[in-house]
C-alpha cells in the first residue's frame, strides 16, 4: 500500500463519497488509487473554480465532507475564489493538493509556488503530510478538522513521492493503519449554548420591545426556523435572515425569516427600530462594501446586540431551548401560515403572492422573469442563486413557493453558480436543481456546464442576460461617478450567446424573450431529466 | 485630485499605455480616474485568468509596463495562474488590487480575504497603500519595481478610500505630485557582466570541448542569439535554449538553438555528453515533475556549469563580449545558413524543411496539423504556443519559417494560451498573433475569445482537439499506472464544440479534419482582419 492508496482508504473510511477533481501529473498515484478503491466518485470538472464551487455545493447539502482535488499551487490558485465562498459558508471541504515530490521542490522547477501561502487564506487547517505513513493519519485529521462545528475547509498537501513511496508503520502491516493509526481523530459536535445565555435571551424577548433575531449559518435550515417561529409568535420578535446564507430553508410550512439586503441603505431600512439584536449562527450584520460617509457596521445607534449562538455553537439547540421558555403552546400551533414566505423587506409581498404565472405575455424583465420561476418553482427544489442584481426579484417572487433551499453567494466571488449546481445535483440526485445566473458571473466559469452534461445532472440553468455588469452601473450611480470608461463595465460588442455556449458543452439550451417563452422552456427543462439552459434575454 | 486619479496620472506618465481589467465595486474610481485620464487603453477580460495573461502577452512582447486592475482577494485569486506563470517569464507587470476602505477591512465583510498573503505568491513587491497622497509615490515605485531587471511582478493594493479621498500634500498643490514626489523612483539597467566571469567563459570555449551554452530570457532575442550564433561557428559550442522561454525568436537568418525537452529521458539525451555547460540568461536546467528513481537536475554527471549571465545581468551584453573575445571573423560571416532554424533535438531536423503544405490530404494527426501551421507561418507571427503534447512537433515543423516569435508556458499553468494572445496583439497590431491551443488548456481561460472579438484582434487561435488530458495519459503510462480512472483523465462524453464556443463570444470559427482543410482555413484566416478559431480534430 502506498500513500496514495492509504490516503484515499482514509478519506473513504471517513465518509468521504465523491471528490471532485482536476488533477495534474503529481495527483496521478491519487487519481489511481481513487480508482482501484471504487468507494468514492470522481468527478471531473475542466476548470479548478469548478472543482471546489461544486464541492462547496456538496458539502452544504449533505454536510458530509466535500472533497477537491487540485494540481499544485496554481491549480489551488485557480480554485480559490470558490474556496472563498466556502470558507464564508463554512462548508466541510477536503482540499488535497499534489505537490512536487518533497526532494524536488528546492530545484525550483516552474510549477514550484507557495501552496502553503494560498492555502492558509482560505483554510482553517493546513498540513504538509512529510511521509507516506503520515498519510492515513493526516487524511483522518483532514476530515475530522473539516467537520468540526461549524465546519471549514481543512487542506492536505500531498508531495508525489509520498504518494508513491509504500507504506511503512515500523512492523505493523500497512493495511492495519487505518484502524490503529487514527483512532486518536475523534469527531466534534457543536458546543451546546450555556442556559445563563439562552435565560438572559428570554428575559429580553419577554421584557423588551423592539427585539429581532438574527438567524444565520444552521439556524435557517427548518429546525432553527420551527423554533424561531414560535419564539416570534409568542413574543413578537422579528425574524430577520442574514444577507448571504449557505443554506437557507424556505417555502410553505416554514417560518419566514426577512434576508438583510445587499445595498446598506435598503439594510438599514430593515433593521430600523431594532433594539435588540440577537444572533442565532449570525454574525453583526455589516455592510457588504464601503461607501464615502456610510457605516460599514449595520447595527441601528442605540441597539444592544446579544451573541446567542455563534459559529460552531448548536444554534438550532439554542432556538429550541429558548422557544421552551418563552413560548408555552403547542409548537405546531404557533405557525402562523400568515408568517410563512418572506416578508415584504426584500422586495416581495407579507402576503401570498398567487402561484401561477401571469397570464399577460410580456417582454422579460429581472421582474417578470423572476414571477415566472417563483410561479413555477417545484418543491424540493435547490435554488443556487447568482443572479446578483437580478435576484432583487426573486425574493418576493419565490414566497410561498413548496418547500426549497435556497443556496447564495456567501463569499461575494463570482463564479459560484454553476459550479455550485454540480455539487448540489450529485448530493440530491432526487431534487430539481435550479441555478440562477447573471450573465457576467455565468462566464467566470462556464466550463462547469460541460459537467452538468456529463454527470447528465438534473439542473436547469437560467441565464439572466442584461449584457452588463449591472451591479457596478448601480455602484457608479451611488458613487455619483460619470462612467466614464463604460467599456471596462458592459458586455457587449460582442453580445454573449449563452445557448450557443451551451451546445459547445453538450446542454440542451434554448432563448427566452417574453414570459411565456420562459415559462413553457422553464417547464420542459423541469420536466425532462438532464441539463437544460435557458437564456432569458432581458 | 483623488488617489485613483494620482495614481492613473502617475502610471500613465511612468508609460503604463493599456490597463488590462475585470473591475468590481472597489475598483470603480481607478476605472472613472482611467477613463477621465485617458492615456491608458482600458481592455475588459470576462474573467481576470484572461486579464492577467494578457498582461503577461502585452509585457513580454513590449517590454514596457504591462498593468492589470483586479478585484479584491478573490480577483487576483483568479489571475494567479497566469500570474505565476507572468513571474516565471519575468514580465514588467504592475498589478492594481483595489481593495476595502481601509477602516472597513476590521469588519470582515464577504469580500475580505488575506490579498497580501496572494500578493505575496507572486510579486518580487507588494506595496499596500496608506493614503491618497501616497497615490502617486507607490504607483511610480511600482512601476520601477516591475521593470527593474530583470522583470517581475509589482503588486499595488490600492484600498477604496484611498482612491476617493482628495490628496492632500502639506500646503503643495495636489497637481504637482508626480513631478515633486517621484524623482527618487529611477529607472535600473541590467547588470553588466564582469569582465573576468566572460573572459573565464571565452577560456573554456576556446580550450574544452563539450561545451554548450543553454540560452534564457533575453538571451533568446535576436541580438543574443546572433552574438551566440558567432561564438558557436568560432569555438563549436552547442547552442541550447531552457525549455520554456517567456519569448524566443526564430526563423531564417537567425541562429538555431535547440530547445531543451519537457521529457526528462528527452532533456537528458539533448545534455548527453556535455561537459562544460555555459548559463546565458538560463537556469541551471531541471526536470518539469520529479518521477521515481529519476534525478531532478538534469545536468549531466561530470558536467561544470558556468553562470555567464544571470537573471537581472545583461546577458545579450555579455555573449556579445564573448563573441568578441572568441570569434574573430565578420560578425556576419559567422552566421551560418545551415544553422539557422532548429536542429534535430526537439523533433525536427537539421536541413531546412520544405516551406509547402503537404501535398497528399491526409486525416488530420498532431503531426500533420503541424506540418501545415509550418508550412504557412507568415513573417512576423507571433505565436502562443500552449499545444503541450500537440506542441512536440511544432517545434521541427516551424524550423526554417520566416523570422517569428514563439512565447510559452513559462510557468506550467495552463489556461495561458488565449490570453497571452490578447496582450501579444494589443502590443504588436501590426503582427499576426496564432494561439496553438492544447482543447484542455483552452477550457481553462475559455472567454478569452470573447476579448478576441471585441478588439477585433488579428488572433488565429487553433485548438488542437484530441478530446483528452493526452499529457496525463502520457505521464500514467510513464509512471507504470494503470489509469484505473480513467474518466478522470478524459474530455470526451460529451464531446466539446470549440466552434459553437466560439460563435457564443463572437469569433468565426471552423472545423478541420484533413491536412487540406486545415491549410485552407489558417489561410483564409490569415488573410482576413480579426479573430479566428479554427478546431483541428485530431
Amino acid at each position: 500500500m502506498n500513500g496514495a492508496e492509504a490516503l484515499t482508504r482514509t478519506l473513504a473510511d471517513r465518509g468521504v463519497q465523491v471528490c471532485f477533481a482536476n488533477p495534474g501529473t503529481s495527483e496521478l498515484h491519487i487519481v489511481e488509487a481513487l480508482g482501484a478503491d471504487g468507494r468514492i466518485r470522481g468527478v471531473l470538472c475542466l476548470f479548478e473554480g469548478a472543482v471546489t464551487g461544486a464541492a462547496d455545493g456538496y458539502g452544504r447539502m449533505t454536510g458530509r465532507p466535500a472533497a477537491a482535488l487540485l494540481h499544485l499551487g496554481p491549480g489551488l490558485a485557480n480554485g480559490l475564489a470558490n474556496l472563498h465562498n466556502a470558507r464564508r459558508a463554512r462548508t466541510p471541504l477536503v482540499t488535497l493538493i499534489g505537490d512536487h515530490a518533497t526532494y524536488h521542490k528546492r530545484f525550483d522547477a516552474p510549477l514550484e509556488s507557495d501552496i502553503d501561502a494560498l492555502a492558509g487564506t482560505v483554510s482553517g487547517w493546513v498540513r504538509r503530510t512529510q511521509r507516506s505513513a503520515d498519510a492515513a493519519p493526516d487524511a483522518a485529521e483532514a476530515v475530522a478538522a473539516a467537520m468540526a462545528p461549524p465546519g471549514g475547509i481543512a487542506t492536505l498537501i500531498v508531495p508525489a513521492d509520498v504518494s508513491w513511496s509504500e507504506v511503512s508503520l515500523s512492523g505493523r502491516a500497512a493495511t492495519d493503519i487505518t484502524a490503529t493509526d487514527i483512532t486518536t481523530v475523534t469527531a466534534r459536535r457543536p458546543a451546546a449554548v450555556p442556559e445563563d445565555v439562552i435565560a438572559s435571551a428570554a428575559r429580553t424577548l419577554r421584557a423588551e420591545p423592539g427585539c429581532a433575531i438574527l438567524l444565520g449559518g444552521p439556524a435557517l435550515r427548518r429546525p432553527g426556523l420551527l423554533a424561531a417561529g414560535r419564539i416570534a409568535a409568542a413574543t413578537g420578535a422579528r425574524l430577520l435572515s442574514e444577507a448571504f446564507p449557505a443554506r437557507r430553508e424556505r417555502g410553505a410550512g416554514i417560518p419566514a425569516a426577512e434576508r438583510l439586503a445587499y445595498l446598506p441603505e435598503m439594510a438599514s431600512a430593515q433593521l430600523a427600530g431594532t433594539r435588540h439584536l440577537i444572533l442565532a449562527g449570525a454574525r453583526v450584520p455589516v455592510t457588504f462594501f464601503a461607501y464615502p460617509g456610510v457605516a460599514s457596521s449595520l447595527v441601528p445607534e442605540g441597539c444592544q446586540v446579544h451573541p446567542l449562538a455563534e459559529a460552531g455553537d448548536d444554534a438550532c439547540l439554542a432556538l429550541t431551548s429558548l422557544a421552551e421558555l418563552v413560548a408555552t403552546a403547542d409548537p405546531a400551533a404557533t405557525i402562523d401560515p400568515a408568517a410563512t414566505g418572506d416578508p415584504a423587506g426584500s422586495g416581495g409581498s407579507a402576503a401570498q403572492p398567487p402561484r401561477t404565472v401571469p397570464e399577460h405575455d410580456t417582454p422579460l424583465t429581472a421582474d417578470s422573469a423572476a414571477a415566472v420561476i417563483g410561479a413555477l418553482l417545484p418543491e424540493g427544489a435547490i435554488v443556487c442563486d447568482e443572479a446578483n442584481t437580478c435576484g432583487y426579484w426573486l425574493e418576493g417572487a419565490t414566497v410561498g413557493a413548496p418547500p426549497h433551499d435556497w443556496l447564495t453567494l456567501t463569499g461575494g466571488a463570482i463564479g459560484q453558480g454553476l459550479p455550485l449546481a454540480i455539487g448540489a445535483a450529485i448530493a440530491c440526485p432526487d431534487r430539481g436543481v435550479i441555478a440562477l445566473e447573471a450573465d457576467g458571473s455565468a462566464m467566470y466559469t462556464i466550463s462547469a456546464l460541460w459537467t452538468h452534461a456529463r454527470e447528465q445532472l438534473d439542473i436547469t440553468t437560467v441565464i439572466f442576460s442584461n449584457r452588463g455588469y449591472a451591479i457596478l452601473g448601480l455602484e457608479v450611480q451611488r458613487l455619483g461617478l460619470k462612467e466614464s470608461a463604460p467599456d471596462l463595465l458592459g458586455l457587449t460588442r460582442p453580445d454573449l450567446d449563452f445557448t450557443a455556449l451551451a451546445a459547445g458543452m453538450g446542454v440542451p439550451a434554448s432563448r427566452a424573450g417574453t414570459s411565456r417563452e420562459l415559462a413553457a422552456q422553464f417547464r420542459r427543462a423541469l420536466a425532462e431529466p438532464g441539463p437544460h439552459l435557458i437564456e432569458a434575454m432581458l
